[in-house]
């Protein structure tokens, strides 16, 4: 494959782009033979999906469990991130000791397919043509990336998930996983997620895509041909959804008003207020380590999922006959998915007897929080964990 | 003055830049011997304040109404607008025999400092060297827009307004009317504000502002004089702000996830739901009539805006000796100025005994509801002003 460092970028797009290729973590390439049918009715191969595991499988494969990332997530959930050095982004949640605990747990985190963190996705180098695929890569949904995550799980020799839990984006993947294969899902967390994506939140991602397509770098999707990155663009489309991630409080409380050097309106464009600056730097952290199209193609993936409208308009028959136990998490103060939204999700499930409990953390950091310090949040997994692997039989 | 087409601008942009130092409307110029002293303690001369009256002033000056105009407002409040043909913006509320009665008030709407319809701008000819001022435009604030006013309120020979009133920025005018110059309002009524831009708003703002800056096309705000249009960003700028006016109920309701054609998927980055292509339009037609660097200075202007901190951080003090009469009017799904910022402005109204009615209107419109058929807020606007009517001694 032809990955070698295209000349004009900088250090961090080279960084980049060999990760979506040869990425730092463990990779499983399926070959031309075993293709993948996607929703939009196109084969797609080869397919590589990256993926980083946390503890020990135990001899029976029961204690797996699958942690699905967000939108601009991937598979690093408790290791440094490779590009940002960064440590993992839930290791609040994960890791020894903790609440998904890997002295106990087998913890497996695939990069999702369409992402550029070494899955299949935009960035990577499609082989019929030496080039990435860009634009050429196809229109994939949740469905698509659960069944990716299929082929993961069946590499890998496990017949049964004990549990797979997942925030955002991540929980969109927990409910397809629960709807198309609750026979492999032993448990399921969906945290502050939706069964469909609601028109707020397509018009939000709406408003980026069209600021990432709006800058010239973006060449069409080939801005990698050209050596250039839409960094402006790709920069407005974070700093627009990083908005909706917090909640207003949130911003009351970290920024309120405060100006950025000392007390004197500078009468001018200049970031006078700390959010202007803590916006920014959001922008422009987020495109070192992101890849343009990849975000399109994701938000893209998101806007599609409407679990209801897939199942004749009847949420309740995604998960008819579901042996699966759930717990349902929300946060209220997230704006982005709000608890009515969880809400729908625990009403379907109740529609048809299954094991479902649900939990609305009380926090004002907005849709953020399962990200966050929430100690409420992690009582609520710790628990819940526990008292599945005592009845699925796990040791303590 | 230099105001010949540039060649290569459409015709849009042809009519854009005339209605800039041109203007339909009634305008009144004044020289460089009266210069408005700014709030960045510059010196703005000379200053032309487009505007449209409707109705007849009465022989003791009594009936006049301001009506101060949202931060994308014109002066064209109840008539044709030159650009765009369609009717006046606040028509639902403006007119013969209107909540506003046009029959019985004089009705005075300015375009505001830093606009583009005709007001002094950055669109305006710079006299001193026969381009736009573009980025050699002052940051201006809300004091500064109101302190225009007065010059133009001056200028009709009116001593006192029988009531200012206007929403969202026009909100933020009156406001700071009745702070600054409490004995030129017989009553006020701020409709959908806040006495303070919240850092929530201040970062959407800084979005659209960055958006617009990122264009190309915007030339580091000298887009007139290479005969561009910032078009693509001024677009995106447009569309987050248009989320943010709406309520997701709102989005729910005229579109939820329908589509644009039929009911399939297209796999692609096409406008498949009706919220992206109505958007999309939203975005496209907004740039058609609204000159980019003026997107710049008024959103800045409202970031700047807080009387709270004017006031020694004690809101009440800006209203300290008010014998105006106050109707306050928030919108129950508006998110962008949430009721409780109203009864801020109410709470502190109290607190020096001013005389102030206070209406939260149940409604899923969102923040423009002022602007939209609310017959409720109609009833109250029309009862406010007829007992002001009555107060004050006008005819009915």
């Amino acid at each position: 494959m032809n990955t070698a460092p295209v000349k004009s970028f900088d250090d961090s797009t080279n960084v980049r782009v060999a990760e979506a290729n040869n990425p730092s973590s463990s990779v499983v390439h399926f070959p031309d033979s075993e293709p993948l049918r996607l929703a939009c009715d196109q084969l797609l191969a080869p397919i590589s999906i990256a993926y980083q595991t946390y503890g020990e499988l135990n001899a029976d494969k029961s204690n797996a469990i699958l942690i699905c990332h967000t939108l601009t997530g991937d598979q690093y959930v408790a290791s440094v991130h490779p590009m940002t050095k960064k440590p993992g982004w839930w290791e609040t949640l994960v890791g020894p000791g903790k609440p998904i605990d890997t002295d106990r747990f087998f913890v497996i985190c695939p990069n999702i397919l369409g992402s550029c963190m070494g899955s299949t996705g935009p960035a990577s180098i499609d082989p019929k043509t030496g080039r990435p695929y860009a634009l050429n890569f196809p229109v994939v949904t949740i469905g698509d990336m659960v069944n990716a995550q299929v082929r993961l799980i069946d590499h890998l020799g496990i017949d049964q998930l004990f549990c797979i839990l997942g925030g955002s984006m991540g929980g969109m993947q927990v409910l397809e996983w629960a709807s198309s294969h609750t026979e492999r899902a032993y448990s399921a967390v969906p945290i502050a997620t939706a069964a469909w994506h609601s028109p707020q939140n397509i018009a939000f991602h709406e408003v980026g895509r069209q600021a990432v397509m709006a800058d010239p770098d973006w060449c069409a999707g080939d801005y990698h041909l050209h050596q250039k990155v839409p960094r402006n663009g790709l920069a407005v489309a974070r700093m627009a959804a990083h908005i909706t991630y917090l909640s207003e409080e949130a911003l009351h409380h970290r920024f309120g008003r405060s100006l950025q050097r000392g007390s004197e309106l500078t009468f001018s464009f200049n970031a006078d207020f700390q959010v202007e600056s803590y916006l920014r730097h959001q922008g422009s952290t987020f495109v070192d380590r992101f890849d343009a199209n990849s975000y399109l193609y994701i938000t893209r993936a998101m806007d599609y999922f409407d679990l209801e409208a897939e199942h004749g308009d009847v949420l309740a028959n995604a998960f008819r006959g579901t042996k699966t136990r759930f717990l349902v998490v929300s946060f209220t103060s997230d704006w982005l998915y709000p608890t009515r939204e969880s809400r729908e999700i625990v009403r379907a499930l109740n529609a048809v007897a299954a094991n479902v409990s649900f939990v609305e953390i009380e926090t004002d950091s907005g849709h953020d929080s399962f990200l966050l310090d929430e100690p409420e949040f992690f009582a609520t997994v710790r628990g819940f964990l526990n008292a599945a692997g005592v009845k699925r039989g796990l040791s303590t």
